[in-house]
């Protein structure tokens, strides 16, 4: 693995194997596994866990962190290629990446999509050209299409609670919020539960389908995996059963509903807020979201403060994951 | 002392033994006491002393920082209890304060109050949040009510100028700003010279009484360690013997002055400005600020670049207390 | 040496000196030279590379560095000696510059001129106050006058492809804009390349001088080095001969040109874009830039993305340039 920016990038074994050595150092602590490596962050979007726990992965295995915020102290980055760069963007990708891999072992970014138009975002311009130019491994924090460390610490919390994930019924269920959110959390909960050989059921309204090539490799990997996929409108249906229940807001198809028109098409389904009565209809489910979530807009108070809620120890396992991930990147030949 | 965020948590013998012990690592510097340790610094506010040196702490005793400004990088945080949250604050502290407290061994937090009420400050609604749902030591940067770091960096610095605090009179006297600013630190002042057995006496235009809750406190600590506390709006008098002079601007008292008046209240006393003559009317004075300080507003140029001050020094000695309150906190077995 | 600010602290064996020592450490890179060592990074203008070299340079020679923003999430400082601070700058650098020489080993500082009047932007006031009231060694990372670090890694760029510069022909080209930018890259280049013995062309529109005194202590350089330094309108005359064309865009001389017309006059010359007939009018030359460069304003993609190119290896260079400066002031003893 040279970089790790998709689930592509691990296969179904590879998350299988990343999984049992994020549970085992979880428990044994590896030490001083990142000794005089050091990571550049390197920030299109706002992050808090995201931030903090790469942070902390690097540091307490004994290497450190460059944290760079782009627009915020660093000069705000063009990434068009072949543009007459007289706008408000100083520097051009096309510099700024291979600088960077010339000060760092590796580069972790993160680069939100436009959600202008989905196949632009499931296309990954800016993580791509990272992937490029960096010349040294990359590690995405989250891009247009994915947000992968995420999709695995989801994984892990699973496995905490289940043991085995095989066939393990779980419901990603789309709810309401005040703006359209990007797609690539609730893509990486659909990979990786698919590559985790889970039996996912998607469920969302009509117009918020996610995208169809993401949907076409979750398919992929549930095959090989022995777990499936399915998407339906009817939230019930999905719920029935499920021992797992994964909230996320996420805007329209950009296929079907305009910008402009996106807005309302949220606004029109906020009887999808994530109660209790949602838990309910599930088998004893452990909810999970990914944070930051708006409390009371898409799950309510007593889901996020009851028993089920499982988002604290699932935004620790970022911390797990990450730890892993970074180490094969560093150290390829350990 | 599970928590170190109110001179409550020291009292009186804790604050003499944290001073004792600042004094002996000033010249025998501990060396690498916090390997291994790792704190989420969470700023809500602007700093520079507190920033640069609770991180010069921690990184010259071996151990790692983590620097998170909220808003700028990271999320807004969202603090009101059932808030719907459908406003621009996207995540709440109910998640992100125990989350950071999964990757960090301990929390810093600086969150200055609102000004609308002083009831209200002196609860420390934010902080006593960290208190509640870190799940690992919290340290103050400042918070509503008190900076206590700042006021045993005070006590030092009056240590290593006059050997013993016993019986040593000190005036706190207001000092006039372009607004209103809050009384954490007069309160920290306050409260550590009393604990420290000082003489204090507190001088403010009527109207800027500072916080009955935390006069009382200093009351009870001025009992247990034979010092004294008075409140005056006879400036001279205060002054008279005084071996230290310690200026700081804050707001009106919220019982009697409302948030609309109290820019032309504090603009009635302009003539409160610390100048030389302020510090003739003590005796042989120190001069002490906590910092930042607006020059020829709260105090003259002559009175900084003066031979009395020691600003500086004062601010040094924020390291120093920091570095033995952090120690405690993070080894408590040491 | 016990600043580093301007090329005249190391004069000509010092530039050397440093660039000797640079080649040999990226050979072979010298470990944890600066164990213990900790490097207050203080940014009154953003940065990309200047901001991950020099904190790079720290972490990897085992030290640690602060990093603080002036006016984001720092105070914003004010320097105007004897200034009434009622505006918007709550601290003064008389506090703040002693304050953080007490936390850190050393200081790094990032302060732009105001390109108002090169004479007072040539005179370097916020530079030489840290210089005076730090405490601690003192290091550039770009003032109103000069950006030796730059320089200096320029000059080891150049080494690398002539491995002799001594009499090496170089021409530091005007470049296009959208705004004035600052003279201090250009200066250092200047500075540098006739330390280092170069022929050096200074080739720009009339009413773009650089500041006579950069000027002039460039001639006397250039008179011990056994360099030379000349200055003409006529670029073709300039690239004539050339192995390295050096492009950066600055402001006019304030001295003939007022900030008012300033926008104009750039505008006026737009053809002075270096694009791949510059190149070709050099013989077989390297490019360089010091980055960030708008693209197709100031250079034409071919240029950068051409074989000629040397501007990534040249970034690359400030961390090793900056680790042996690091080194001097830190260890003086060594």
């Amino acid at each position: 693995m040279k970089h790790f920016t998709h689930i592509a990038d691990l296969g179904v074994p590879g998350v299988q194997s990343v999984l049992d050595q994020a549970l085992h150092w979880k428990r044994y602590a590896p030490g001083a596994h990142l000794a005089g490596k050091l990571l550049g962050m390197v920030f299109f979007n706002p992050s808090l866990r995201t931030r903090a726990s790469f942070e902390a992965a690097m540091l307490r295995g004994g290497g450190n962190a460059l944290v760079l915020d782009v627009g915020n102290g660093v000069w705000k980055l063009e990434d068009r290629t072949g543009a007459i760069m007289d706008g408000d963007r100083p520097e051009h990708i096309k510099e700024a990446i291979p600088v960077l891999g010339r000060y760092a072992d590796a580069l972790a970014v993160r680069t939100f999509g436009a959600l202008l138009d989905d196949d632009a975002d499931a296309a990954d311009p800016v993580l791509n050209a990272f992937r490029a130019l960096a010349g040294v491994p990359v590690i995405s924090m989250e891009s247009a299409r994915e947000h992968p460390c995420q999709g695995l610490a989801d994984m892990l919390t699973l496995r905490e609670n289940f043991e085995d994930t095989h066939r393990l019924p779980v419901t990603l269920t789309w709810a309401p919020h005040i703006k359209p959110l990007p797609k690539a959390v609730p893509h990486s909960f659909l990979l990786s539960a698919a590559a985790a050989g889970c039996e996912v059921r998607v469920t969302h309204p009509p117009g918020f389908e996610l995208h169809p090539g993401v949907l076409a490799e979750a398919q992929d990997y549930a095959r090989e995996s022995g777990g499936s996929v399915t998407v339906t409108h009817d939230r019930k249906a999905a719920l029935a059963g499920s021992r797992a229940v994964y909230a996320k807001a996420w805007g329209p198809d950009t296929h079907q509903v305009s910008a402009a028109d996106a807005p309302a098409r949220i606004a029109a389904h906020e009887d999808w807020l994530v109660d209790a009565a949602v838990l309910a209809a599930a088998q004893d489910p452990v909810f999970l979201h990914c944070l930051p979530v708006r409390r009371n807009v898409e799950v309510a108070d007593a889901v996020l403060d009851g028993k089920a809620s499982r988002v604290i120890d699932e935004a620790e396992n970022r911390f797990h994951v990450q730890r892993v991930l970074l180490h094969r990147l560093l150290n390829p030949d350990a």
